[in-house]
């Protein structure tokens, strides 16, 4: 069991935005990664949250890795598409930015995608993919990362846990939100069984000749994740597939870095080079909106109204554990580790922005 | 092992048009349905080749479930998408039709995408993700298919193995060409295990009450398939989102059928309703086709030359095992076994097209 301090979300984005700020982060750029940032810790994705506040963004920007202008620039622009160079810049800021021109193109014209090369971790590749949402569009984003997965049959890292987002409108339901890894699990993951000494399940990672192993330490220690699916029985290569695939629209068509180029978000002195790709569709030049609303009802009623397995007492959608997450944790804080809480802490007074925001609840969960 | 008999490609070709002729299709749509099958066959997609003639497309040609003119008509179009209605028709016909508008739409305006509704079962996705390779464009197609998949908690067959096809062209290495089912193995596995009286690794499927089940009798009696993942711990329900994806851009988007309204391509009286979609790209719009292909090639020489898993002597790129496959077999002749020779050879004499091709050599080999 963890203890988690809670916190106010709007708290804690102003502390972001404040935060930000000290590091010469524009305000409205600012106010972009932190509310980025603080979807994720709404949402249930710790792992994107504030977490990462000074680890991935704070301590680059201070050494210079990350520009704080997040200067974008068009490389090549039709009706249809842009390529995007993030200058470097924040990779929320930069992200954003690409949606916001994916889906006017997209307005205009029926569908439209945006690359982006030279950003960096842009947080959960879900937040993009939703904007799309608020104009009754699907949404697309997806982005690469540094190595952490190994090629079926290989025993080297050299994929990123590359993720997928899709954001699909419904009509009275919630929207379908696919974000997912295509590892089948974050290197986070792995991390937590290893502090608390636990053996993690055959499968998710090999160690450093590629074996399976159930050691967390033997995964951390040159091993290597494994894609979704896992062993070539269970058909681990598709997965790896999935993760090449995403590095060659956010890598590769992007012009950024792809497998061992990518640099990691708070490890390496050298600049990331993350690659994104964004794509958004209006359903209206392909059938009625409010017939496609309709039918994706009609999807996730049968869906949930199908038997359940024994032991088994709810379907989701995608995407519904993670809004029902958030409502909760809006409405009673959001919840953040101890450990988590002191980092921020000590970053802070790094920084010279000091975090004493109200502690407003405590809870002891599984981590 | 099994015994299997050698046929020359060209002649199982030949074949199947005489076949689908005689049914009524035009010569034109035959040679294509014959030709995505043979493709098929060549890489080594067997469960989606000449084994489906009869059963798949003869048999429901002359019950009138499938129209053998194809009739495919425009629903909705704009520079950058069309929707279609295939009319019933073949689906290779209909699907290659459409990828075929939508490869002449990208080329003009730089992507667009195509949906169809009212096909059927349009044989292995990748050949229409393909076609765009010889435009140097990537190329996309999805398809929805009968429900044989149970969501993630669930114990209903209510997605089909939906699968997602991408084709990447490169430099002078082979495209990545993605063509993966999102269930774990296709139903057609299952029974292989079932008739060899063999247990089926835990995870592939379950029983109707949803618990996993190693029994292959299990899965085929009431019990579903399980999405790429597996099980909970494994993130089955990532391939159970993927499925569900696949079943919104080609059931929902192109107002087709969707979960358990797609027909059975064999055993139903009803029309399918199968719903397809498709995509093409094109590289230029974003950078320039000779870097983009410098460095596609470079991400296949970084997998392909990292260190191997112990006891792993080789890694693949998506698609390179069938391309491999397609020039052996092209070759040396296509593998067919004895059991589906026979079964070519009885649907032959009902519709009155002799299955009388020459035997070029024989093999024994595991199925």
């Amino acid at each position: 069991m963890a203890k988690f301090l809670l916190f106010r979300p709007e708290d804690l984005k102003d502390y972001m935005v404040r935060f930000f700020v000290k590091l010469n982060v524009p305000q409205t750029d600012a106010e972009t990664a932190a509310e980025v940032l603080l979807t994720a810790d709404l949402r249930g994705v710790d792992s994107h949250g504030i977490i990462r506040l000074n680890t991935y963004y704070g301590d680059r920007l201070r050494k210079g890795l990350i520009d704080p202008l997040s200067p974008v620039t068009v490389l090549n622009e039709t009706p249809v598409s842009l390529a995007l160079s993030g200058g470097n810049g924040l990779g929320q800021v930069v992200g954003k930015q690409a949606m916001i021109r994916c889906i006017e193109k997209a307005q205009q014209i029926g569908m439209a995608m945006v690359t982006v090369r030279n950003s960096n971790h842009y947080g959960i590749a879900g937040y993009y993919a939703m904007m799309a949402l608020e104009k009754d569009m699907i949404g697309i984003s997806f982005t690469n990362s540094q190595p952490l997965v190994a090629p079926t049959y290989g025993r080297k890292a050299l994929i990123g846990t590359n993720p997928i987002a899709v954001a699909v409108p419904a009509g009275k339901e919630r929207p379908y939100v696919l974000d997912m890894a295509t590892s089948i699990v974050p290197i986070g993951r792995i991390t937590v069984y290893d502090k608390a000494g636990k053996q993690i399940p055959a499968g998710w990672g090999i160690d450093k000749e590629g074996r399976v192993t159930t050691n967390p330490t033997d995964v951390l220690k040159g091993g290597a994740l494994m894609p979704l699916g896992g062993i070539d029985t269970m058909r681990g290569y598709k997965g790896y597939g999935l993760g090449l695939l995403v590095d060659i629209f956010s890598g590769v068509l992007s012009g950024a870095g792809f497998l061992t180029s990518v640099g990691h978000p708070s490890s390496e002195g050298r600049f990331a080079n993350v690659g994104h790709f964004f794509g958004a569709i209006r359903i209206d030049v392909f059938r009625s909106l409010s017939g496609f609303k309709e039918d994706m009802d009609a999807v996730i009623h049968e869906l949930k109204d199908s038997p359940k397995a024994v032991g088994a007492d709810r379907i989701y959608i995608q995407g519904e554990k993670e809004f029902e997450r958030a409502e909760f944790n809006r409405t009673n804080g959001v919840p953040l580790l101890v450990p988590v809480v002191n980092s921020l802490a000590e970053a802070g007074k790094q920084v010279g922005v000091e975090f004493n925001l109200p502690v407003v609840g405590e809870k002891e969960e599984e981590e």
